[in-house]
């Protein structure tokens, strides 16, 4: 596997994005969060998307020329309307927004709509913790998990992430699928012929199934049962019925090349601990969390491994599949 | 078991407060919220918490004097400070100050600190729903769960509500605790001498257990493993580190008589869907996604059963287990 620097990887990608249609700030802001992904190991959520991204761009599921706007704003909440282009300078508009917001009035909700795929949740609150602010981002994505009780692919894996800024130390950082699994895990049992664990999946009748074909042509079971089911259902209200977006059964998968704008939503919510009982208490507070953590053998701080790991990536690089590397090369021409 | 009308109910408990020492607005709020949690089936939340209330307020763990006041107030956030009273009055004062900022500003975020045990989380939210406005309640607990890979009891069961109004039908109502299960499951196991099911708890050595007794003495765990740990950190976080409250293992049990102040925290965010994508937006989205829900079999809507069982006991009151009624009028005096 080629080893690359981020920054050539960056211009790599951006390169095979504007090719296929992206506008020079939509190439940029995307290869960013893209190779960002790849420097803390979710390759799953890196330049590997670039090819998706690409055709989505080239056969109108994405608006290459979209310019994302504020379409609404007032007082601690505003509307960012991505129409259509790629999720990723809709989100950093959102992102800003909210922290303007925040700093004026303590705290900010933005949403999100006309949106795409918005890779890692994490990732869009670096701007937050940046400002030493508390950040929560959440997205819907095209139908894969069913209500509780239910058979039928309703809601996204829907992602929810966090972030919680230190004094001196890298931020604490949440963030996961409200999923079992990643969808990904069926793909490489599904390709390895292995059986999956129940609990996983329901197959395309609504059965529980351990064949991952099966599940992959059926429905991803929530984390947690019936909680993670509602939790889910939490979500994706929070970021299509505030924003106006499509719920994940009106978004067409995004790993098919056909198929409609998944006009999906994300919404972020930024509080200024500074407000509330203050910095000095919140650094106190989470000092207090952090060692009572810590004193506990086997606990890791979230987001650590990431951290140590982007910043291996940036003195390194990152490795990428060769056939990954070559696909980039013909795409970025 | 004696069946007694509602408002016959609230009375007795808040007679039983009153006497414990509770003031007569503190008795009256927490009188209202115990019983419309018992009309809604959530006995465990119910008017079987006078009793323990009424210890913690004569053994000084809750103040029955204490008056919860808006300490902190700038923009769209706030923080309550309940003076080690009782939650429910700081709770109902946090409440209506997220909602009068809310229709102000579009969102409000209000943290409440030195707090006591506040019930079923969802019942905060009726003025939320009332108001036609989107709302999330959220608190921390005595430490009940170790961290994503630990063994000691850090966290609370962090219950998380979530109430999303809709136009001529009831709200749709999440309410949930991060925990696979509720202590009270263990609690009814360890009477009943019976097993419990591998990754309900840990034993007091952090060891994973079927024996009810044991998890009693250790830990509850998370549902959904280590992604509803890192959920659970992030409620701990949003409730502690900006009110200043105390973390889950600086708070002493409910369910032992002496023990310290809990000072625990809550957070309420309520958003109104009017000053983001408006109100029509909201309605139209909501009800796409429940007619999705329901056109699914076998998926009921989050919050119906509650609604129609505390629809009949309005009219036909609720039963209570005869020692209970027999403490409350002796309580009472």
């Amino acid at each position: 596997m080629p080893r690359i620097a981020l920054a050539d990887l960056e211009r790599l990608a951006e390169r095979a994005l504007r090719r296929a249609g992206a506008s020079a700030s939509m190439a940029r802001a995307t290869a960013r969060a893209l190779v960002a992904a790849d420097a803390c190991g979710l390759a799953s959520h890196g330049v590997a998307r670039v090819p998706q991204y690409a055709t989505h761009l080239a056969n109108g599921r994405a608006d290459g020329a979209a310019e994302p706007a504020v379409v609404r704003s007032h007082g601690a909440v505003a509307l960012v309307d991505a129409r259509c282009g790629l999720a990723f300078p809709a989100c950093a508009l959102a992102v800003d927004t909210a922290i303007a917001k925040a700093r004026d009035l303590g705290c900010a909700f933005v949403g999100v709509t006309n949106s795409h795929h918005f890779g890692v949740a994490a990732l869009h609150l670096a701007p937050v913790a940046a400002a030493e602010m508390v950040g929560i981002a959440m997205g819907n994505s095209p139908a894969a998990m069913p209500a509780a009780g239910g058979r039928t692919p309703i809601f996204g894996t829907n992602p929810v992430a966090a972030v919680f800024p230190r004094r001196g130390a890298a931020p604490l950082t949440i963030d996961l699928s409200l999923s079992e699994v990643a969808r990904g895990k069926l793909m490489v049992a599904a390709k390895e012929g292995k059986p999956i664990p129940p609990g996983w999946a329901l197959d395309r009748d609504g059965r529980p199934t351990t064949d991952a074909r099966a599940g992959l042509e059926g429905s991803m079971l929530p984390m947690g049962g019936a909680k993670g089911a509602v939790l889910a259902l939490v979500v994706e209200l929070l970021v299509t019925a505030l924003t106006g977006a499509a719920i994940g059964s009106e978004a067409s998968s995004f790993f098919v090349d056909e198929g409609n704008r998944p006009r999906i939503g994300q919404a972020f919510l930024v509080v200024d601990p500074a407000a509330l009982a203050g910095r000095d208490v919140y650094v106190e507070r989470v000092e207090t969390l952090v060692a009572a953590m810590l004193a506990d053998e086997g606990v890791r701080l979230p987001g650590a491994r990431r951290d140590a790991l982007a910043q291996a990536a940036a003195r390194d690089g990152v490795e990428i599949p060769q056939p990954l590397a070559d696909q980039l090369d013909r795409l970025a021409g």
